[in-house]
């Protein structure tokens, strides 16, 4: 089955996909608003894990929206949530049998509700999966650490490519870079290189 | 990492145990009040599939007061969820680093709630996974069909290792026959022979 999985380049989807490679065949999916080199960093982690990759580029009005939202709310999430939302929405209309991500089960955003994953699945007729849905965080790192080469920066130093990364960028241009710091709480990401030998 | 999953030779617990198999060592484990040839079974559908296999008993009394919350309810549901975790704790208790079971996304009983999975966690110093928690129905019977030999049959006639079976010989012991098909609807079931080639 032709699995499509929004890949950020980051820890989670990578790993997510590593699991489901010896049982669907796997195409890494970066959606981007094309105002960063997100999707270049993305391609070069797709590349590094020997897996194919495409890229979908989505309306940048649903980054405007995702923005505005933040700057209503004071924090990411929601609009983080739209924006994962839009990337599956977007990754289910472009054919693949089955449609996936990196969603784990202690995330806080983006998730994938089953009422959601339930409604993608009869709207598109595709089937969702999520390979880290039923793992929690120590397992998922001690999986990392075996299979995958990954670097770990602060994240607005971090060459990856995903929502935030473009979001930050969107934001900036829209609010100026004072916002971000209000917005983004500084923590440490992850970039994937490739798979461990 | 070793793996212990909750093991009854049907297709969701099997299925569980073949997307794990790449990434850890994985044992199956049953476990049985001992009362019928249930873990007998499903030491056979481990050996069709080439996998580790162990048996835990459980007490009695478990048995016991599950068959009294199902007559309470008048449905089976909250009694199979009480064996389940049961069954849980007792392969946490058996010194696998890792625990895991076959729950899906859509499961309705047995279901591991995030909280249950953390408490489990924290309690036996293990990591819980539920590799098919973030699959659907339909991609799990697709799977299932390329991957696993299995027969079905009404629930009643097939030699499985799992609960119900079990539960069904101590209902009909300690409240006679007829009781059965007013706690337990009839329902096809899957016994897994091994895997495709």
């Amino acid at each position: 089955m032709g699995l499509g999985l929004c890949f950020s380049g980051g820890k989670d989807s990578a790993l997510a996909a590593l699991l489901a490679d010896p049982f669907f065949d796997v195409t890494l999916v970066t959606v981007t608003f094309g105002v960063t080199d997100a999707a270049e960093n993305a391609r070069k982690a797709a590349a590094g894990l020997g897996l194919a990759h495409e890229t979908i580029e989505l309306d940048h009005a649903i980054a405007v929206e995702a923005i505005e939202q933040m700057i209503d709310d004071g924090y990411p999430r929601n609009g983080i949530q739209q924006v994962h939302e839009s990337a599956l929405e977007a990754t289910a209309g472009a054919g693949f049998d089955t449609v996936s991500d990196g969603t784990r089960r202690d995330d806080r955003a983006p998730t994938v509700p089953r009422s959601f994953a339930q409604s993608l699945e009869d709207r598109h007729g595709v089937q969702y999966i999520a390979p880290l849905a039923g793992y929690g965080r120590a397992t998922i790192d001690d999986l990392a650490n075996e299979l995958l080469r990954i670097e770990t920066e602060p994240s607005e130093q971090l060459a990856k490519g995903d929502y935030e990364h473009e979001l930050r960028s969107v934001l900036a241009d829209e609010y100026g870079d004072g916002v971000i710091d209000e917005i983004f709480p500084e923590h440490v990401q992850s970039v994937v290189r490739g798979r461990r030998e």
